[in-house]
């Protein structure tokens, strides 16, 4: 633990079934003007939106909708959603939906007040905003991304296929409380609980494949993958599994809230490269994830290879006597894809849309960063997508 | 993870070599009134109050002092610090030193506007309160008690021989902010270190040993003792091993601002029966537990035999193949035993001042908690104590 950082998540988590009615301590804090933001109308479904409704009209709050934030939530959305929130007046935007709809809220929220494109400001010159920002809260139906308790937020162009997350260094704009509440998890199809799932472990796996020394935040990253683990078979089995449920809920918040990354580097490749192939197939964020993560983790092992020994043997439980660093690392691979496969994830990229002919252009779209075991290049990443089109 | 709970953290933490410097963005957030708290002086010794007072000055505060904090902060000395800071109109407090500098710095935040007796109000009735609090600020210099992050504040009555920790419910009574440089508590004495160690140790088994659902916060645990274990290790070595001292500094953080005990029960028995013999002899904190706590743990091993086998296996590392649940855990607490013999531990009370006449009351000062896998009655107390004599 040797760099100078700060830490800062003044996030309010409200956590189990009876969460929701936490809004009644949390809504009088802010003025009466309220947007609610959520997705394709599954709330409407299970109760979630009357349940919400009814709990800001007790609270006498005057609200305007926006609907229909999509999985990956476009520039043209973010456009529409910030001339409703002007219209409005809105006070607070409260979010309820998934990692998507959190992340759209925050990036309404900096851009209400922004006299710039929030585009070319947030998202192709990475600043921060200099401008009033509107308060969000969360109620979360989906878990994976975190995103309800950090200052990240994802936005597409579909114009020019680029998906870039930021996320703000400012704890302001994270969510000001999140409702917590695992049941509402449970509506959500079995390969959308698998790929949030993947979503978490690879956020984990994203700053723990980083840096020599043996600190704090690795060992707690073994802790919640080990956790992950556990709890990820038993809801691949029961996806009612309250205990299960809950415990992935959790362990979602704390995988990318910044504490396993405080002190240390980080890689986030395997998001990079992801995230390329969701901006040309629009697949589901964890599985796109998933399906280029073994292909990416067998390239840089060599890179790493004391790091990926203490994976095995720390996550997956390999016995490593008698046998090469190397060969205990690659069966911590191995351990990690049987996993993968019981869950059912993506293990390619071509049952998620990708072809040959898109592989050039995604290798364009992906960012290059610093940080993980091997700085890649443009062949590499290639190499990597021609892996993964299995 | 089954519970209904609420998390909500707001410290905003500096970490690292220079993090006094950010004493400038903070102390412009809070009026021109400053209270100093420290201890006995070392931070005249070692320069930190000097590096404080120049950004205090340079921040144009206007500063009153109470110093002379001691190791168990007395009530007599809360009285006095009331006095001093209702004198001086405080806007901040200020507090320089380690976790009963901290504590007592909350302790006066929540009396100085209090109308009824702190005593009587916070540690006997443990209400919450009523009055506007201050703010606090802290510049750690010595790492256990997790003060930094916390609501918790313990006062010794030396009257009536009661030592009572009161954690409060609003996160306004945590630090607003804390600066956490591993430097500031490389020139505390090898004794010091290795009581805050076990302090910080404890404070994680505290929360583990109890209930019997395996939860997030359990795994997060084990990272964080094994992290701790590693790192002891090497600090107990080489006490300038800026990477271990950094470790532990974060580690302490955790394992006692809330985290690991979210949606679950705790213990606590052993910090009760500690601050019991605390009370009695003034010995320091980290050393009353660590002298009562393996007869306590041998004593309730039958009780919680599943997760002491969990624990001998996942943190200490024990083969359990072939070998009984009860063998297995009890050589867990055996390596437990290795590793505190070789830290140099207080391993009997009898070392720290105690004898047989204090016995019957030190168990009439213990506090009988709820919560651990078995609930101890008097007579179960005075046969710890008894063991715990050596």
């Amino acid at each position: 633990m040797l760099g100078n950082f700060t830490y800062c998540n003044p996030t309010k988590l409200y956590f189990g079934a009876d969460a929701l009615q936490n809004l009644n301590l949390e809504l009088p804090r802010y003025g009466s003007r309220v947007v609610l933001i959520y997705g394709g109308g599954s709330i409407k479904k299970n109760g979630i939106y009357d349940a919400v409704m009814e709990l800001l009209r007790a609270n006498g709050k005057e609200v305007a909708e926006i609907s229909g934030v999509m999985p990956n939530p476009t520039l043209a959305k973010l456009y529409e959603g910030i001339e409703i929130a002007r219209a409005h007046q809105a006070d607070l935007l409260l979010a309820v939906g998934g990692g998507s709809v959190c992340d759209y809220a925050k990036a309404v929220s900096v851009s209400v007040h922004c006299q710039e494109d929030p585009w070319q400001k947030y998202y192709l010159r990475f600043e921060e905003p200099d401008c009033e920002t509107l308060p969000v809260g969360c109620v979360l139906t989906m878990v994976g991304t975190g995103s309800e308790m950090n200052a990240g937020a994802v936005i597409t162009n579909t114009e020019t296929h680029q998906k870039i997350g930021h996320v703000f260094a400012d704890e302001k704009i994270m969510p000001r409380f999140a409702i917590l509440n695992p049941n509402y998890t449970m509506t959500l199809p079995h390969r959308q609980m698998v790929a949030g799932i993947y979503d978490i472990f690879n956020h984990i796996c994203e700053q723990y494949f980083s840096g020599t020394d043996d600190n704090t935040s690795d060992y707690i990253s073994e802790g919640l993958m080990r956790s992950l683990l556990h709890d990820s078979r038993i809801a691949n089995r029961d996806p009612h599994n309250y205990e299960a449920r809950s415990n992935i809920m959790w362990t979602a918040t704390w995988a990318l809230n910044t504490l396993v990354s405080r002190g240390k580097t980080t890689d986030w490749m395997v998001h990079m490269i992801g995230q390329a192939v969701g901006a040309y197939t629009n697949a589901t964020h964890g599985m796109t994830l998933a399906a280029v993560s073994l292909p990416y983790y067998r390239h840089i092992l060599p890179y790493g290879l004391e790091k990926f020994k203490r994976f095995a043997v720390e996550v997956w439980k390999i016995d490593p006597a008698g046998k090469t660093d190397e060969a205990v690392a690659r069966e911590g691979l191995a351990a990690m894809e049987s996993w993968m496969r019981e869950l059912g994830l993506a293990m390619n990229i071509r049952e998620l849309g990708a072809d040959e002919g898109m592989l050039e252009g995604i290798a364009d779209a992906t960012l290059l960063l610093d940080g993980g075991y091997k700085k890649l290049d443009r062949a590499e990443v290639l190499a990597i997508l021609k892996e993964s089109l299995g």
